[in-house]
């Protein structure tokens, strides 16, 4: 259960043949209200792909009825032959379903640069809509590339709830197709309301989620609500939840990371300002070495503050605190306690730095830099 | 001949027995004059290591009569006791060449975080003076630590000569002790001159190397005239010798990037200012993905576009053109020739990247995301 745990959902997930692989390739959601309000946040990344550029003016009046989305090809830098593919896409669904088009999201993830099958995706998404149902299990499966597992998530409240699927090996899988996310909720809340509550909740879940520095050309979070539960949330309680869900999602995403064999959580506390904390965090994240050096279980402490060194936060470089699972390898910007005492040999690694400036805190996710992050990288073109 | 190449420098390299190996791990550069001009910059790391915190009072003046510099050890994150190592090696050297200890250049390359053995640094700097040759051929040798083979370039003027040595396997090697450069010339030039000299010819050679995106803690590029040419070169001639030595330096450095298996020249051009083409080079040249599918052979021109939509830079994703290796991948970001045509099996690759947003260009240097380059950044420790 996922997209549909919420009520006022269907979905399901089809073979299309747009992999090559023959897998299930194209999802679709549908919200069958009473209420149809959306909300999304997209890549910030300027390249952005066609169903991006569609999907941004769909949501822009805060009503979806429907989600197409498929694997197997990103539709980004394909001209106006892609543009109209992501809209014959939603054509398609709208067709099917008695909507308008103007009224239905498409994601796309896979290989950038090259065209979708289009006679294929149209004829999955007839077939998505002949297979709908409240108690799809497929539509979560059919959204993947280099994943190896569905990720879901679910939240309840005092009578509603939340439900999500999410793919992507990272923030960025190989061909630059990355995150996509579909959020349900069957509580009453206005466009504007799941707007705010949207972006809140990715500010401090997939936003900080730093597998590889990469960003991708598709990324979207997408965000529905079909009011099915007839219970108006206390919108605190509800933004709460989101946040629970989009971090579950995220820690999943992680979890899956291509070729990472450490899931690196990097906890900075004692900051002027919760972007300083951010910054710090993310350009440790970012810095190969590090990664390099966890990917070998080597607690190379001078690899944090040498990429801590090149932000403009706010600190003392010899007033800083390092610790690297529980042990404090570094004190005041020296040496502490012997390396030899950390052990990183467990999946999970957690770096905490104490920046001594202030009172704000951030916490980073990311992935040590592998032979197998490598490898997948460097010999995808499927 | 690479320092010594100038008329007036003498020089060194010793083993010291900082390095475990036993190799050549110290070198001493003296300049006999009749000048004692110089000029130096340094890495904007605000973690800066001990010697470059020393070296940047020294050079203040514009006076700088030698320059000791060890591998085996950065000196960073060591405190007060790291500091007094610095401090005491220009003492040392000082004392045995009757020069002032404020007129020594120090710098340091190997492991963060950890003291350098101070005794055996101090009896390496006499075993330096002793061996002080107008003919040596070693200094280039005992600075290098996880470097291959020894950089060394020499450009000559009417009457005057510029020489340099450098280490550095990227723009960061293992342990983050990176980039060491030492210029030697014989012109007659004031210190202001060598100064903006030297920042004109870093900008364009050394700070377009971005080999790993990591900045070090310990980068130093020190030039030292002598005079003892007598000959005061025509300022722009010198500037011109001078780019070509850094440029050469910077290239060799790329060539012997750890565990790089190609050397890539990002070449931006149609760009709005240069700003705008280094912005977009870097960002390139920082994108793993990128650099993974070069290690694999693979024209992957849709992570060059996902990399440049990352930038301020002013574009049109529907208007870049990108060539790898003479093949137009991408015109008007969307496909062009077919991806099979481009040749990536020689080490030299070159990314040709048309913004069409207006005349001005930069051109960045990196290298590929390798199994080699993870392996030596996990398993480094000595």
């Amino acid at each position: 259960m996922s997209v549909v745990a919420a009520l006022g959902f269907e979905s399901a997930g089809v073979a299309a043949g747009i992999k090559r692989s023959g897998g299930l390739d194209l999802a679709l959601v549908v919200n069958r209200g009473p209420l149809q309000h959306a909300a999304a946040v997209f890549t910030s990344n300027r390249a952005k792909a066609n169903p991006v550029l569609w999907s941004q003016q769909v949501v822009a009046d805060g009503r979806v009825c429907a989600i197409v989305l498929n694997s197997g090809g990103a539709n980004c830098f394909t001209g106006a032959e892609g543009f109209q593919t992501t809209h014959a896409t939603a054509e398609e669904a709208a067709l099917a379903l008695g909507v308008s088009a103007g009224d239905v999201l498409v994601c796309s993830t896979g290989l950038i640069g090259e065209q979708l099958p289009r006679e294929r995706v149209l004829a999955g998404v007839r077939a998505a809509v002949a297979a709908l149902s409240a108690h799809d299990e497929n539509a979560a499966s059919a959204i993947l590339t280099t994943d190896t597992h569905a990720k879901t998530a679910v939240a309840r409240g005092a009578g509603w709830t939340i439900g999500g699927m999410a793919k992507g090996a990272g923030m960025l899988a190989p061909g630059l197709a990355t995150m996509l996310v579909v959020l349900t909720t069957d509580a009453v809340l206005e466009p504007a309301e799941l707007d705010a509550a949207l972006r809140a909740a990715t500010r401090v879940s997939f936003d900080r989620l730093d597998s590889d520095g990469c960003m991708s050309t598709n990324d979207q979070v997408s965000l529905l609500a079909s009011g099915a539960s007839g219970v108006r949330p206390d919108v605190a309680e509800f933004r709460h939840a989101l946040v629970e869900v989009c971090t579950d999602l995220a820690v999943q995403l992680q979890g899956d990371a291509e070729g990472a064999s450490h899931d690196i959580r990097i906890e900075v506390v004692g900051a002027a300002s919760e972007d300083d904390a951010v910054e710090v965090g993310r350009a440790v994240a970012r810095s190969n070495l590090f990664k390099a050096a966890v990917f070998g279980n080597d607690p190379n402490w001078g690899r944090v503050l040498a990429a801590i060194g090149t932000t403009s936060a706010e600190f003392d470089p010899y007033a800083v605190d390092v610790s690297m699972n529980g042990v404090r390898v570094c004190a005041a910007g020296g040496p502490d306690r012997p390396r030899e005492e950390v052990d990183l040999t467990p999946r999970a690694v957690d770096v905490l730095i104490d920046l001594k400036a202030g009172a704000e805190a951030a916490t980073i996710y990311t992935n040590d830099l592998t032979h197998d992050y490598v490898h997948e990288n460097s010999a995808y073109s499927s």
